[in-house]
């Protein structure tokens, strides 16, 4: 680790929070079929406001209206991968922030390559797990399927070269997530093990960090803003649920309602 | 506004209700990935049969079956654009209804001229919010994604005058609904905000409108009533929910156990 | 019939139960776009670990990495069932076991051509209702769309003969299930008619199917523990819901909280 990690302050989150209720940012998502309509759900119960436009034509118009994009290599293929391309290439065109989540990136070779291709086109924001950040710093062979082998502080010093090397704010997220621009870094604890038993809520927190990323500010605040929303109305929610039935509607209930005292 | 609009009875709406809950249409859904789970979960919720069927070769087989065929233009691909066309053709042939949802048409190219081309094949009817309506009788250019940024009211004119243009009839959807085939018009009042914070709920509705349309009847009344089941199950599982999350659950719960004082 | 069900006993409903949250394999889903999250969802409730890649590419070399794979032609394309194809060849090489479910199979050609061509490639379980077994097997049409027009125990010499011709475990499930490897036969009662009401439940209790199949032990016995997982979970739900909504968070915290007594 490359200096200490700082803590993000309530002021800061609520400062977050009540902007992005605010300015209510349209997201444009490129994101796996598993997490779609959870992905959505997320972002209405914070009063941004999703979009999946996919066809590689209309997503390359769409950057022109949108607040963010979100690019998520889930369910990769070649012609989504195509379309990715295209939109994240006109969305650095139009000054539009897009945010990576490189799903299951080491072992699986097409979403790998792709996401190494990104990674030079000006990614505002990077939101993985431990071992999809240790692949995507080429430094471990990925996680096992879609979960992460690694604890979040075995990847911070590869996020941290990470954000360095390609100017970006790299979120890896665990029982303790990091968020760092390779400078400065804040440790988000909190959350549920709840939340791993619920498909979607480090896909959806990648579409937070999205709508996030767009407002105007510190973007590394914004971003650990994200991680913490996502993990407060987690753990408020698990206190609440049987289980992870009752858990999903409890989180997007928590998310709507939500108040941060400063 | 060509004329003023009426309102739909308690026992009309009782009637469609009954007739959907005996007849249980096996409603063929070509809609967006987005919205499918919710979609079909609102169908069977009210006692009907939702079947995606995708391919353009089963699709075309599929209107053989089918009481009735939702297309749906959210995550249009030029794949899914072929698919639907050859479904909707098939439909066409078989006198199969078949409803359009031109979500977010205006601005984005592949859908705008798909719905276009579509609207010569003589859908059975079309729900959009106002701003997809003014967009699609070439009045304005669209919304701001996939949410309307016009009133209902705005666009009951070009509803008119494309329901008689193209001899349907159009929902045009929000805080009030309008249904009209042109000549005459139901005015559909009710609903919750909480509708808008939830992904699907118009999208689910015009597979509802899909399978009132395969009704013997009135069809105007039918889909009519197809905005009062919605929108009345909003009301009553907005007044249970504590936010999106316990809506869902709320909403298909009413759905199923909704009873229609005459 | 050729010979008499006999029940799957406490003992090795716990057993199984017990096998598989220790193991929790991870399942390689190939499903449908209708039911991937809630299908993700019951793996993750159960401790088992999903996961979603559907590049051809990506398939073949995940099926190195899964502990078993799960193909569902719910909505099948040309693309889906070349990478489908793919997978279970790879699965197949490395030995991982593959589990079918040809939904709606009969009617509609892509997938009873698909079906048929993947049935000699050595399914380690085969899981459908009865119209789908009995058109499998070449006895009978198909159903309504993705419904059964027939009863359970219509289908189980279809079931029986389709195993041993097979060499493989078929469950043919509806009011009653029968689980047979055509051999032995295992009847599994119980369930609810609200699973019927709320989209996916067949199409999960095929990825639960496939979860077992993975486990050392009696195959037998494991997909039939499958079925009573589910049927159990389900009544248990249903007891506890206020309709189709709610069924499905009860559902889910009943699989991560079912007890089985011995």
């Amino acid at each position: 680790m490359k200096h200490t990690p700082d803590l993000l302050t309530p002021a800061q989150l609520a400062h977050s929070l009540q902007l992005l209720r605010q300015q209510k940012p349209l997201v444009h998502c490129m994101t796996n079929d598993v997490v779609q309509t959870f992905t959505a759900n997320v972002l209405l119960a914070l009063q941004a406001s999703p979009a999946m436009v996919i066809d590689a034509e209309e997503a390359t118009q769409f950057a022109g209206f949108a607040d963010a994009l979100l690019i998520n290599v889930g369910t990769l293929t070649r012609d989504r991968r195509d379309a990715m391309l295209a939109a994240v290439q006109a969305a650095q065109q139009a000054g539009t922030p897009w945010t990576l989540d490189p799903v299951a990136v080491g072992a699986l070779s097409l979403r790998t390559a792709f996401c190494q291709q990104l990674l030079v086109l000006q990614p505002a924001a990077i939101r993985g797990n431990a071992s999809e950040i240790l692949a995507l710093a080429n430094q471990a062979p990925g996680g096992r399927g879609v979960d992460s082998v690694h604890q979040a502080d075995a990847a911070l010093s590869a996020a941290q070269q990470l954000a360095q090397d390609y100017q970006t704010i790299v979120a890896v997220t665990g029982e303790v997530d990091y968020v760092t621009d390779g400078r400065h870094t804040l440790a988000i604890p909190g959350g549920s093990p709840l939340m791993t038993r619920v498909v979607g809520t480090g896909c959806a927190l990648s579409a937070v960090v999205a709508a996030l990323s767009s407002l105007p500010g510190e973007r590394l605040q914004h971003v650990a803003a994200a991680c913490r929303i996502v993990s407060l109305a987690g753990e408020n929610a698990a206190r609440k649920a049987q289980g992870p039935g009752s858990f999903v509607a409890a989180f997007l209930d928590n998310l709507w309602t939500l108040e941060v005292a400063q």
